[in-house]
């Protein structure tokens, strides 16, 4: 097939996305590969696969590529005799943060017709916003870590006790977190948070958790990856992630009992189904006296979470071909000929 | 300010959009207005203000308008010679159910950067739900009536007694809403729900339940209408309500007690800022012994819920000039800098 690959995108992990970007170019090996960009200006430019690296966009020489329009139709190719459709079977969303994460490029693609791997429209906004991420798991039946929302005109008070992780509602990669351990930190924390976003969410830091990841998609059957335990430092800073998401190996398996998998693998389909349908999600996951917490929901993970998994490529492939279809609505204006023909009889 | 109004839509409530948006323009009288229309194909079509009467629709005549195109720099009309921007100050979505209640005429509007008067995507895919209407409500400490989901691939269950309401977890104005007084009834109900649907929630049918609406917005002060208590049938059908939103008079306000009339208005108040900036809601509460109940909010209500307010456009104007901005954000590449500089040490 051809895959279309949309990344950079008007957010603060545009860096991110680009390293997401090459770093598939060199895991996806059997098919046919377009790079489309989206720049922080949020014009799209077809970029050739032998530019695909950090100084064609960080030097602006991304200019020079081919300018695209995105209406009716999908994608075009612009030119002086007018403008043609780019054609392609799917395409990937790989735009992290804002507009890819949080619903927008799910609503222009399923609006144009563009058939697309990723997130949904409600499965971006409930996964983008770390309070209602915990509602659903609520609602699911799956623990997650108390917290508080403070909002930027509201008063700046922690009940959680110390240290207290801080983390603006929306974003991610860990943008504008920061662990606050006595409360003469907590202000310069809220400022940092509320700089980025008008809610903050307040959770206990717990020390020395320990964290499965767990990736996978649903095709004709379930796609799970292996379950690693990351190896981190006290928190990963917005820098190691970024490092992170250039990873092109695969890891060491998480040492976990049968039971344990089992657990994590049911909550990670109880999340899954059927709000995120079409997407490959990671799903962090603590382990907290012994029962299972959901830390927070990937919908378009770094790299796509491809070194997670045996053979990412064929997994990519069979979910292209399990793309969720909107319903058909027709519309026979059935009611303004029912009230038509009553105001003829009147 | 020339307003542009948006209507029509791939919805199943394509017709009550058209109904909206005649109302409104005969309600809107000092301000220029333009008439978007879009069809159950999502094309775009400026309809005259003198076409603007159901048979335009109806009747496939619609067709013969001037064509408009939607991409980068807003709306476009199309010509021989190129096309040109549609100018107006700000744009209302008045799109009910799919594309414009579900999140995806907000994404639209803002990714093409449109000034428009409506949901943002976030507060649209939680209304949209009615299930995470229901979780949002619980989080602001405001009471909604117990509920059960039903998903379409499981067990078909209800442990609510009967009478039992079955609603599509999705959708708006009544559709696929059933009233089931005993179990024989429930399979037929469901399989209608089902339907339109995968999720359906199931609540209990309270005999005579009071209903209060209240519509409002926030520019710089609040600003509240008066509360209604609708005069209904035991069940507003889909039928009746497509009547509804037609209505042109304004109606008698509900006769209740300063401690209600400020309890519900502090419940809107909290529903609405900060995730409803930027629209006119209307939400339908229920009073069950003695306290407030959300039933559920309208993101956009039928005809603006004009027939609410004292000066109707004057509310509307003062919206328009208090809209939401996104954040900007600035990508600077430092990541990628760093990285390079760092190889270039090595």
């Amino acid at each position: 097939m051809t895959l279309a690959i949309l990344f950079g995108g008007s957010s603060f992990e545009h860096e991110i996305s680009i390293v997401s970007a090459i770093t598939l170019k060199k895991k996806l090996v059997r098919n046919e590969l377009l790079f489309i960009f989206m720049d922080k200006d949020r014009e799209f430019y077809l970029i050739d696969a032998e530019k695909m690296k950090s100084t064609t966009f960080s030097s602006g020489e991304y200019k020079k590529a081919r300018k695209l329009s995105l209406g009716a139709g999908g994608f075009a190719v612009g030119g002086l005799l007018g403008s043609k459709p780019l054609s392609f079977d799917v395409l990937l969303n790989l735009i992290h943060g804002r507009d890819g994460e949080d619903g927008k490029v799910a609503a222009l693609m399923t609006f144009f017709g563009i058939p697309f791997i990723g997130p949904r429209l409600e499965g971006s906004v409930l996964s983008y916003n770390k309070l209602h991420t915990k509602l659903l798991a609520r609602e699911l039946g799956i623990d997650t870590l108390k917290y508080r929302v403070l909002s930027k005109d509201g008063e700046r008070r922690n009940e959680l006790g110390y240290p207290v992780i801080v983390k603006p509602v929306h974003l991610g990669s860990s943008i504008g977190v920061s662990v606050v351990r006595s409360e003469s930190e907590l202000d310069y924390a809220l400022d940092v948070a509320f700089e980025l976003d008008d809610q903050v969410l307040l959770e206990p830091f717990v020390e020395g958790i320990v964290e499965y990841n767990l990736a996978g998609c649903k095709t004709s059957l379930w796609e799970l990856s292996l379950i690693e335990e990351p190896q981190k430092e006290e928190f990963l800073d917005f820098d190691k992630k970024y490092m992170d998401f250039s990873r092109e190996n695969r890891v060491c398996e998480a040492v976990i009992d049968a039971e344990l998998r089992e657990e994590l693998e049911a909550a990670f389909k109880r999340i899954y189904d059927p709000l995120f349908r079409g997407s490959l999600i990671r799903c962090d996951f603590f382990v907290v006296e012994g029962r299972v917490h959901l830390n927070e929901i990937n919908p378009i993970p770094g790299s796509m979470a491809h070194y997670l998994f045996g053979d990412f490529e064929e997994v990519l492939e069979r979910l292209a071909a399990h793309l969720p279809r909107e319903k058909e609505i027709d519309v026979d204006y059935r009611y303004i000929h029912s009230i038509q023909s009553a105001k003829g009889k009147a």
